[in-house]
């Protein structure tokens, strides 16, 4: 199922150990310390598998509900963090939001030990919702929401601070698939950027806040806005058909399809576009699912290239009402589990990561006097 | 004198190319655009230098004028940014300052599209001291400086902030020297930090951001730092001398020693050490330069280890009176020439960076259900 390449891009090189993840092994596409993302998906909560990934387990009953009370309760956000978030216009792009609003915590509540790295990666995982629906509702609907709630689990929490009120149980169990299906994915370009960072021994804000501005790139988690962006366009599979030949054509780039790792399939696709099927329904559309479903056709038929996580998620969000702005920061609610996790690893067996290049300029040559330019 | 390693850290590895510098190479110790560092120490301001790495060319006189103009022309902060920083206590960590302060500024002036990035590279650059004094001066002193002042070099604005009043000659100087060593360093954690995050095809703030959080780490950048916190402690070479050694037998790291890539000598050392030497004699230091002189005398006569460009910048700059914390800024400062170029270099010739990991985890296994965890 693994691609072979080399070159550019490190891709095919070993850059580290981890024992956090399988993407493209023979037998089963994603594992997350050993279990296959699907049972994962059909099984739990993403709190179980937040667990599994920073904690090293899945919890007993115990330990889920000592966990799930734990991060109810690092929802709050500091008074100088709200001031942050009130102070970034609308038009801002919510992934510099994210990425401000952990750097900010970075400030008020720093790692002071590395003993300190399991709360703190709680404390950012369970505030990344506050953060990012806290500057939405007040840059758009200007309202200071309560992000301090009740409900069970990160994905409710998302929910009900978007919208004002509890989501219902096919959005909750969506969402909680979605961060599943989002923690964890080995050495792509934003776990590798918190590596790289954390191997300066640099704090854990610091790491995640990197890691959230390369995810924010159109090449990795800026997919699913992309796709979603495009596939709005299309009125029916007719069209969408139509429209992507062309760009096929044209040599562009279609975002929420291929892989740096996986060749044939993404195993994440099937089960989220089982869910956007089972969302289309509920939400009565005959143009969305369908245009999406050609276009999973139609790529395959042309190129061989096949939907990677990111492309069904774009129809799954839409149909749960949510801005496509935000399905980017969604993804950072769920990854900042493995990046965290990432970061722990790294430290605990580190060297710097400090590769070398390959030297393409200039000979050496005397600096000219400033006349002489 | 390039070391030659492999395995961990990616060490010798080749992760891309680049047309910016040389670290090692045969001949020269480190080179930006094919002149050598200590050329350009001796002769240039290091607004030359900085139109070198992100312009391409060293500038005649019409260039440098119009650049510096420029520059000097970009040194307001927005509002809300300085609201940002007003809202960061006292006891932060600067770097989490700066870090937040460009994550912010990204919110603020977004990159639209890559036809900006000279220009965001630039606004970074003349912003950046801005940021740090602005902070600095309002946490510890309580005044809200101005920072659009007229000073004729970054080096000069610095010291100016910070202090209230305009630098001498010879801390101007020093400055520059100092600026155009830090500036460019091929593929160091923190640039390759911004290699990556670039790779993804993300905004300039956001590689920026992230460089910003890898060379915080006291492996990196922030060893200026850690060495002047080491031997500030010592009132003699002699005390000095048996702190060491005792150091070195618990196996201790000492900052400001060894490098990744250079095996024998770090030529940056050289020229910061004449430096300062003279602003020892300027201020009449008998303690600590004779003082760093015998530990880089103990840890070549003990280990082979050598200073690195950090080792005498930590007596230089506390010469000049500038506060210990505020030592990785000024890195940061002068560093952020070489990652915007570096930014830029990935872009024109990109693929998204993704390396491999090898696999030292769980074998696959089913999801067991909570009731039998
Ligand atoms: C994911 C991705 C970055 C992997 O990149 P990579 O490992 O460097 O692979 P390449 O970009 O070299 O792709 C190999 C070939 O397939 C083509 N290709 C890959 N993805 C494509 C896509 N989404 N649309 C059109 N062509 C694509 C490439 O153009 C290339 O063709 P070439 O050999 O003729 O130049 C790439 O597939 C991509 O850009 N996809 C779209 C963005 C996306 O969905 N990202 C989310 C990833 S989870
Ligand atoms: C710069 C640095 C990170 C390079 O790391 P590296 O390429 O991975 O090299 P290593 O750390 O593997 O060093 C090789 C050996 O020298 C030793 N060594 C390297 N730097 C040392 C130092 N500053 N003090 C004591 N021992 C040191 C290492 O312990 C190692 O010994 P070992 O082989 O017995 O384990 C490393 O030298 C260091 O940590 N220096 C101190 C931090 C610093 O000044 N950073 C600024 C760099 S500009």
């Amino acid at each position: 199922m693994a691609k072979v390449l080399s070159g550019a891009g490190l891709r095919g090189q070993v850059a580290g150990k981890t024992a956090l993840s399988t993407v493209g092994k023979s037998g089963s596409g994603l594992t997350y310390r050993g279990y296959d993302v699907k049972d994962l998906a059909e099984k739990c909560e993403f709190e179980e598998v937040a667990h599994l990934i920073l904690k090293g387990n899945l919890p007993n009953q115990a330990e889920l509900d000592a966990y799930k009370t734990k991060l109810k309760g690092l929802r709050g956000l500091p008074a100088p963090l709200k001031t942050v978030l009130e102070n970034i216009p609308k038009d801002a792009h919510p992934m510099d939001v994210m990425r401000t609003g952990v750097s900010m915590l970075g400030n008020l509540e720093t790692e002071m030990s590395f003993d300190e790295q399991g709360d703190q990666a709680d404390r950012i995982l369970a505030t990344l919702s506050s953060m990012i629906c806290y500057w939405y509702r007040f840059s758009h609907d200007g309202v200071k929401i309560e992000t301090e709630t009740d409900d069970d689990t990160i994905g409710a929490h998302f929910l009900h601070m978007l919208r004002g009120e509890k989501p219902n149980e096919l959005h909750e169990r969506v969402m909680n698939v979605s961060l599943i299906l989002y923690a964890e994915h080995e050495f792509n370009a934003s776990t590798f950027t918190a590596r790289v960072c954390a191997s300066t021994l640099s704090d854990m804000h610091s790491c995640v806040t990197g890691a959230i501005g390369s995810l924010r790139g159109p090449l990795h988690g800026g997919a699913n806005e992309a796709a979603m962006e495009m596939i709005e366009n299309w009125k029916s599979a007719d069209e969408a058909e139509r429209e992507m030949m062309g760009m096929l054509e044209r040599k562009e780039k279609i975002m929420g399809f291929g892989h740096a790792i996986y060749s044939e399939s993404d195993p994440r696709n099937a089960i989220i576009k089982e869910w956007s099927e089972k969302l289309a329904s509920d939400v009565g559309d005959t143009v969305l699912y369908p245009v999406s479903v050609r276009c999973e056709e139609v790529m395959w038929r042309e190129k061989k290239l096949f939907c990677n996580a990111d492309f069904f998620h774009a129809s799954a969000y839409h149909f749960m009402d949510i801005p496509t702005k935000l399905f980017t920061p969604i993804f950072v609610v769920s990854r900042v589990t493995g990046w965290a996790a990432h970061v722990m690893e790294q430290r605990a067996d580190n060297r710097i990561i400090r590769p070398s290049a390959e030297y393409t300029g200039e000979e050496l040559r005397p600096v000219p006097s400033i006349a002489e330019r």
